[in-house]
């Protein structure tokens, strides 16, 4: 039997899904192609809440994320780090030979204003890293608020990665006045892996223009100009692009603010039982995900064998921690397909097997 | 009614591999995804005749081909061009900032390996970039003659792409002792593209341990460190990993050399139809690919016309050229899941059209 996946991504996807992936494939550089890109690109441009191309990119989010900063950065870049993934980001700027500096703060807390502020007052950065959903520890950051001091310095190109927070919670690209924002298909979207979008602004392509040795796979420049005839640099995941197309038609139908509900009363479902349990999230409910939670494991839980059970008796995975969380915190997501009724039978199994593992 | 590609990829995807694709998905740090991999692995291994590790990249095989430069080339790449793929594979050099210099042949020659002897003698180069099957000409380089010269030279890593040549024709890496040989898997694999194979010998991950900012997203030793716990760095092309395992066992129960033979023979098929129709191929004979046909466009054929008219009467599409040979040349497909009958189809409804628009 099929398991059920309610892990932080990827997340379960559906057969209508699958059925939109399977026609059969058109090249890249034909008409028809052009057309799917045209419908894609201005579904997508609603969800991202902004006017500015979404290049399609044939690979994780990963590759978007160090291509983001390869494109932008030529002094130095401020990486805000509060958890696994904003600390990577961190990593790869240093792994690319690009001088960085990270403004740690605490796991699980969220980003401090202040803090940003005092950094780029410096006049050391020409770009800054924020992760607005740390799926490491299922906090989001007060994008609005950080940007409100990041926009006083023209300099500084702005990359947001919203990789668990995209199409499940609003990330409003043009209010919030960011640069970059990059994302993934296989987390609120729930398509399988295999394809990541990024939103740029017209800022962070003239920056391009003036950094060296962009490189060519994640070249925004290029990217612009094929993005300009409706089609992709390379030989695109046309089947992910075909299933694409139909999510964001499948979005306007339900409307982006009926989604985003949909997510938070589904992710405050998951709270109440947190509470019902007498468990605690891992950050302060204020900045608690709406796409995923993470829950410390105050009680003790045996993660392993709870997350076998889980999977031996009801067929649902979810996640037992990430990186140096691993064990001492659960995580569940509500992103994707979930309704009321589909995660409350994952809430009811697991108040089943944690009287047995607590 | 769904048009069958014909062009030198994406080709047509079986539904039996569609079928494989949408299976659930699993988590790509589970258990159940470490053995698909390894089966995925020895599959692969067979196929490139090498016992190296075989690299699974979310990417077009661009980006694995970019990164095998960034990962290898410390002081300067030889770039053997002889059409639009290898030239490209020169510029992705430089806009690495890689330094390199272009080896230039005509379109559709072989790749001269006393030329290349010649270069590399000059001491200037650690790394040789060959493009196996020059997908634009339809031209099959002299590997093996060419690496007989390169082996003499064990400074230089030899990089060669086998895009659309890979299980269509042998590419036996270990025999020709290439370092890294990249593919993808929207050619003679016959699967949706989106994922980059990249296999890579340990000459290579040594000289990548010299090079520095190789970057993250196609880091050799980032690769290298997940592949010993068979899996990926990032979140992968999940449903296109499924697709590889059913692809992998098919071959095996085809057989490699029948499925060589097979290729071999629907390509002589067409070579018979350029002859019959007093058309020419565009390289040599000797060294025309056996995976698709780049064929002269000497009978002053109406190509745009022609491919529309095959599109709306027959459902069939051919490429009409690529580049700069674009309207000179037409190019056909015989890689992938092809047969007698699928391919007389074609060449029938050609007969039919070319009357017409020749």
């Amino acid at each position: 039997m099929h398991t059920k996946l309610f892990i932080p991504g990827p997340v379960d996807v559906s057969q209508r899904s699958y059925q939109a992936m399977v026609q059969g494939l058109v090249s890249h550089r034909s008409l028809e192609f052009e057309e799917i890109y045209r419908t894609v690109q201005s579904g997508l441009q609603k969800i991202f809440e902004s006017k500015d191309p979404v290049f399609l990119i044939t690979s994780s989010a990963w590759g978007a994320l160090e291509g983001s900063l390869k494109n932008t950065c030529r002094k130095k870049a401020l990486c805000c780090t509060s958890g696994a993934f904003s600390e990577k980001w961190y990593e790869v700027a240093l792994a690319n030979g690009i001088a960085a500096d990270a403004l740690k703060h605490d796991w699980g807390t969220p980003i401090d204003p202040n803090r940003v502020e005092e950094a780029l007052k410096t006049g050391d950065y020409d770009a800054i890293t924020i992760v607005h959903s740390e799926t490491s520890t299922g906090t989001y950051n007060p994008v609005k608020e950080i940007m409100e001091v990041v926009k006083q310095f023209p300099e500084v190109i702005s990359l947001v990665d919203t990789v668990s927070s995209f199409s499940g919670a609003p990330t409003p690209k043009d209010a919030w006045g960011v640069d970059v924002i990059v994302t993934g298909v296989q987390k609120a979207l729930a398509l399988p892996p295999g394809l990541a979008l990024a939103s740029v602004s017209n800022r962070a392509l003239e920056r391009a223009k003036a950094v060296p040795h962009r490189g060519y796979y994640f070249d925004f420049l290029e990217l612009n100009q094929k993005h300009a005839n409706n089609t992709t640099v390379t030989t695109p995941a046309i089947a992910l692009i075909y299933a694409l197309k139909d999510k964001v038609e499948e979005i306007e139908s339900e409307g982006l603010k009926t989604r985003f509900e949909r997510h938070a009363r589904l992710n405050k479902r998951v709270h109440d039982w947190v509470e019902k349990q007498g468990l605690s999230l891992f950050p302060e409910k204020k900045y608690a995900a709406k796409t995923l939670s993470c829950i410390r494991n105050t009680r003790n839980i045996d993660l392993p064998a709870f997350n076998q059970a889980l999977k031996d008796e009801f067929s649902f995975c979810i996640d037992g921690g990430y990186g140096k969380l691993k064990g001492k915190t659960l995580r569940i997501s509500n992103m994707g397909n979930e309704t009321e009724a589909s995660m409350q039978a994952l809430l009811d199994a697991m108040d089943v097997l944690i009287e047995r593992f607590a």
